[in-house]
């Protein structure tokens, strides 16, 4: 056959698993999202749309992927936290790296005009994954917390920076050098004193950044769950017994179990087992929040994220 | 300062370079695209629009990326060749991986629309992609020949397995079972014998798939780049001199040029050198054909690809 | 300089640092012992010299690398585990695995004249190591509990085995069959009913392998360290205040602390501090045993094996 | 059975193969010579009886290993370099890395009486070890006169400080001091001027490093092969045709043997095949040399080291 003179190039394919027992950290980046902010007249110091459009993505992903048990969204990048003892792809790194960036590029793309109904896209835009192993609960909290510090200490600068330009007159280059060396507190001073601004006040959207997480949807005592009765979060429900409704969301579900026969019968059936067992528990739905995960509240209360 | 106390977590992220020297290939394939096309109706056994849209999105992966000197599709996949001596983002394998896939990806769901105006996108696509190191040019040219030719047998057999079931009003079931076991040479007799089909004038982008590449722009006598003279080629031109074109792709071009400070300044400005000699160099479009690629003769005629 | 224009061939040296945080467990074992077993006339089932040159050598490697807490070996193979934050090496995979096999070969051949003194090496024996990283405690007592339930049933086979063929008269093939397929109640009731052997009452090295640890050297009231009263271990003291002794111990600390230059100052600095802060620590010498690491108390009583 | 509940820790075994279709480098350095050499009294600038074990250690490497074509030391290193199809051990980089560091170092604790009878071993020495993948014929032939060019650095260096030293009478603080910043030519000037030494007249042992690399044997026309007549070679035959003798040299194919069906019995297969070939070929033999191997025509004369 003529192929098979060929065949062996792909002995030049080599694994790439990840360790087993660690927690996978994958990040993505926004690929030149300064220009690409600028191009779209993104508002500055945050653009709620683009923050809401980046939820959305996020959301997505972690919709299609029960093994992703958390994640957390900055600016224009997106951690995700996979649960340890996942064999999502059999732990391939490429394989992983690849396909979630990807998921979530087309989901940020696929949804644009809900978020920008007047902005046209005016060129395709790309983000950058990688993947970070964390042996144990420890270092998983340890790098949230260093992802919401960072999303805190670049807040209070580029609110200080754009409230100096946008209302006190100055130019960029006169802003950062007024803010060179500055300590939080005298950010939050020239904030308060010169622009009336509490800083703790605003959004916490852009002071946290935002959280994403399964909640179980409570028992409505009516006989059906009811989602949004008194519960502040931003909610996408996902009623998995009703089968075969046309949604975006029972569709990607069915698209992943497809994908999952090239990874080996055995792994593939365990992995079906495993979420047939999720489905019949308590229905969940995602909860976008912008709590603090930093402190201990948060984690001590949601002991499933880390646990296995 | 709050960061510091975590930013320790960053000492996990473990480098992943490239071994130099080698023939980087990064091939993507579709996510579930047998579902996906289902979905969105693809014609059988070979939709055009869907294909025209992968070359578009493959023809702007290119254009972006000056290292990237070959690629070939075909179905739902791409294969894009880096030349050997490339510095893309330091050889880094997450970060050409996963920009790579996602850059494609936002251009197969941004540029949808033109080749599918009346089926609006159902939910968002994905890609997975993967790295193959590859030493030597034969390994290469034998990459190229192993997809060409798999080419040629799926499309074979997909053209007489829809025959059958088109216009033989055969059950896929039966065409299956009819088909097994066949040779080339008997599908070609199907084809011919019973639905009068001249595989041999199918069109070629079916039976090879398509190719990218490089092509110098021939000097115009009239003074000018002439890119339609009588050339076949479906080409996209860049005229590198035009700067400030609020093009497409002047733009991602300056996309790049400001993702690279991240490298390293050294790094950096070696490759703006190197960048900044080639726009100095010829003026080249991107060719899109349906070459034979196996036999010697695109490559002698070509040698700039596999060079250094 | 001549030099210059070949030595870009080292940008072909690519990192191997191994994942931080996590425990490196590093596993030796002998190539073709068989061969060598026989070539040297060792005894059936266990021959005690080569066993305890075994250990002579892994005592070796525990001394000179402090970052070593925990060894076990049986038969031709021994297991180092090191501390999960050591920086031995930078956690370079290849410079680790290939320093600890081969100061574990070259003691092993040194030490053979003192076990073997009427058997001369009639050629160089070699070992083959590897480096398997365990993120948590659990995995490390797991890893253990395998390789000394695996020292259990070999033994338990071989002694088996041997009895059946030294004083059954069975040919070896006639043992094979008669063994096959047996439980390990069936083994002892062959031992006890005709060989009159119980095998609990054979000595703990066979049955258990050897572990290694460090323990603390107790104060002895009479002004001096006293590491032989009545204790039953077999010890190698090491006394690190007596400088300048121009013993092995002495000097392989100095050889470890040239070695580091290489890693970096700021690295080599921080390693030397803490290597002087252990030094100046109660002093501890290397105990070598055949407990039970299956069972809880051999690590519940040395909380200090798997603490960072 | 007890052993199955740990035996999940094997899982965290990762596979390490290196890319096929490349050159396998393998160097060793030694472990703290520097200190080794004083301990054991070397002779400066060069000791022969060290230089000679090397090369006898390296020696046994190269005829255990057939696809070891090419092998180069200087001082306390040696550089080996493996065939580029090679599958020895199915190319797992510990496995490899590990296996050729614990021979060398065993052959060189096992020789070393033969080349320091008078100077027992006072240690154990060790060394470490690392491999560099080359994708072509001129980075392998690049890497060689990279380190031959740096033998001849050092060399020139030490020959020219010791002199200073042990004949001028100065300290070797001195002796660095006078020679910081000189040329190559000044060197040279310096040795001959004021210690009458022509350095192109020095062993070329010391100037060039040894080359190891086999040759056939060429026939004897009395009938036998006969590798003294006038060769200046230092060459250790091996005559494969004589079986069954109790040399070493016979010993150790057996013991490669004998490992190899960890390997997969289809891969064993093959390896035994290709190298039942090459025994069937025309006997060769390893020969020891001090050639310039940074020209072209060591290389041009001897096709078969780059070969496949």
């Amino acid at each position: 056959m003529a192929n098979s003179k060929y065949a062996y190039v792909r002995n030049f394919e080599l694994p790439d698993p990840l360790l087993p027992g660690t927690f996978i950290l994958f990040r993505l980046d926004g690929h030149s999202f300064h220009r690409f902010a600028d191009k779209h007249k993104f508002t500055k110091p945050n653009d709620v749309r683009a923050l809401e459009l980046m939820d959305h993505a996020a959301k997505d992903v972690v919709e299609e992927y029960p093994d992703i048990v958390l994640a957390f969204g900055e600016s224009d990048e997106f951690s995700f936290l996979l649960r340890k003892s996942t064999t999502l792809y059999n732990r391939r790194q490429s394989k992983i790296v690849s396909t979630l960036t990807s998921l979530f590029t087309s989901c940020y793309v696929f949804h644009w005009p809900k978020y920008f109904p007047d902005t046209p896209l005016q060129y395709p835009p790309s983000f950058d994954g990688r993947i970070v192993l964390y042996p144990t609960e420890k270092h998983v909290r340890d790098y949230f917390a260093w992802r919401q510090a960072d999303t805190h200490i670049n807040n209070l600068y580029n609110t200080t920076f754009w409230a100096l330009v946008q209302q006190g007159g100055q130019t960029t280059t006169e802003a950062h050098a007024a803010l060179r060396g500055t300590l939080s507190k005298e950010k939050h001073e020239i904030l308060f004193s010169r622009f009336d601004i509490n800083y703790n006040d605003i959004d916490a959207r852009y002071r946290k950044g935002s959280v994403l997480f399964r909640e179980e949807i409570p028992e409505d005592p009516q006989g059906g769950t009811n989602p949004s009765s008194g519960h502040k979060s931003i909610v996408i429900e996902k009623r998995p017994s009703k089968t075969e409704e046309k949604t975006e969301s029972s569709v990607t579900n069915e698209a992943q179990g497809e994908a999952l026969p090239t990874e080996g019968a055995t792994q593939n059936q365990k992995t079906k087992k495993a979420k047939e067992k999720r489905k019949q528990q308590q229905p969940s739905r995602i909860a976008i929040q912008h709590y603090d995960i930093i402190k201990d509240e948060f984690w001590d209360t949601r002991p499933d994220i880390l646990a296995d």
